[in-house]
């Protein structure tokens, strides 16, 4: 369709990585990219942490559950949610700040829109990319790390490097179950569409040799127990009302 | 830099559209183009609803606080953190459905990359598109208009069209506010950036001819009191646990 097209239709998430670094002028680059993303009202309620010490990378992939990619990474950042700018001009102006959870849900929505065109301008260059929830093991280890101040809440890293490696395409659920045309359909259209998707990765995997599986599947265990469950503390006592 | 940096840079919210509508395969194309988003554990906790009837996006302008571009927009979707398959998968693997905040925010950050990807193709095709997050002035109004049922959590609009406009890029905070080397700056590095970039934003509304504004001032202003303090019971009566 055109080359931007092509950055987004061939996105795969890249875990390994070449030793070529990821220099200070492309990281800049695609954050400035990523800072032109819509925002609400232009509160532009994010940051990014770009982290390169090496013991500092070994802190975060432990609490990442020791993932390697985000040590060997060429370049690291930690994606934020960033209230504190805001709390920083109402205490200036005198006036009070007053957020609920539409106030976070504002500030994660606008970090995660920041991330997203971060990503696609890396891509475009050539990058590779891969988002890291595992932070959210332990934000409050997180914080002691990078001494993230109150009113800022850490959401996920992003390994950025040259790839070293060309994974196949991971199935997404078919077009027709995600876009809806003006009423979201019965269950029963949706678990017909959800088996036909099942069907479609399962032949993928045989052919792949890897083990059985379908996405029905996958994500019932992956949600049949809770898990972070101290998150909606973590951010209150960060300053966030969830309420 | 390259064609997809261009399409990232030149971002503008457009709000004033040409009566040319935006034909069904440029939204599948570029929902497509979304769906390859990366996505918390392939999870895809997303959907996107296409309203052309008139008579919903006069509703829908109403609820988001009469913006005439959601029905002059030549087509509008309301995204949503989409749960409901994944409950789905469950009840037919008879297995729990759990998940605390953690599911309620991988939810919302999967359904903010998708929208950002699907943004930017259409972009990238020469469309406008405006957020509207007005849509959470009145959630539970929104599910009766186009009947979502629980488990669907709609987040924001879109609007997209052909842009009748050309507004100048609104200034964004600079990249030293939002881009870190290893740790968050202090208050006052801060206030000093916030300052840098205050005296920017009034000099450019002043040669702009508009009422003397700062970012910092509009800030304090816009977050001084609590607004759609429901969401929080909303998202909790569709079956969300934040806690």
């Amino acid at each position: 369709m055109n080359e931007t097209f092509d950055v987004l239709l061939g996105h795969r998430s890249i875990r390994r990585y070449t030793d070529e670094p990821v220099p200070d002028e492309v990281v800049r680059a695609a954050v400035e990219a990523g800072r032109w993303a819509s925002t609400s009202s232009l509160v532009q309620a994010y940051c990014a942490i770009l982290v390169r010490d090496p013991d500092t990378l070994a802190q975060l992939s432990r609490i990442a559950g020791d993932q390697s990619k985000v040590r060997r990474a060429g370049a690291f950042l930690v994606i934020c949610a960033d209230t504190r700018r805001h709390r920083l001009a109402a205490r200036e102006a005198g006036t009070p700040y007053e957020t609920r959870l539409e106030g976070f849900l504002v500030a994660a929505i606008d970090a995660a829109l920041f991330a997203q065109n971060t990503c696609v301008a890396f891509e475009s260059l050539g990058y590779g990319i891969c988002y890291v929830g595992g932070l959210r093991n332990d934000l409050p280890a997180v914080d002691r790390v990078l001494e993230i101040p109150d009113g800022i809440y850490p959401l996920f890293g992003l390994c950025v490097g040259r790839p070293a490696e060309a994974p196949e395409a991971r199935p997404r659920l078919p077009l027709d179950a995600v876009l809806f045309d003006e009423r979201y359909p019965s269950d029963e259209a949706m678990l017909e569409l959800l088996a036909a998707h099942d069907e479609e990765v399962a032949a993928i995997r045989e052919r792949q040799g890897r083990t059985p599986g379908t996405w029905s599947a996958r994500v019932a265990v992956q949600l049949s127990r809770p898990t972070r469950t101290d998150l909606a503390a973590y951010y209150t006592a960060k300053g966030a009302d969830l309420g």
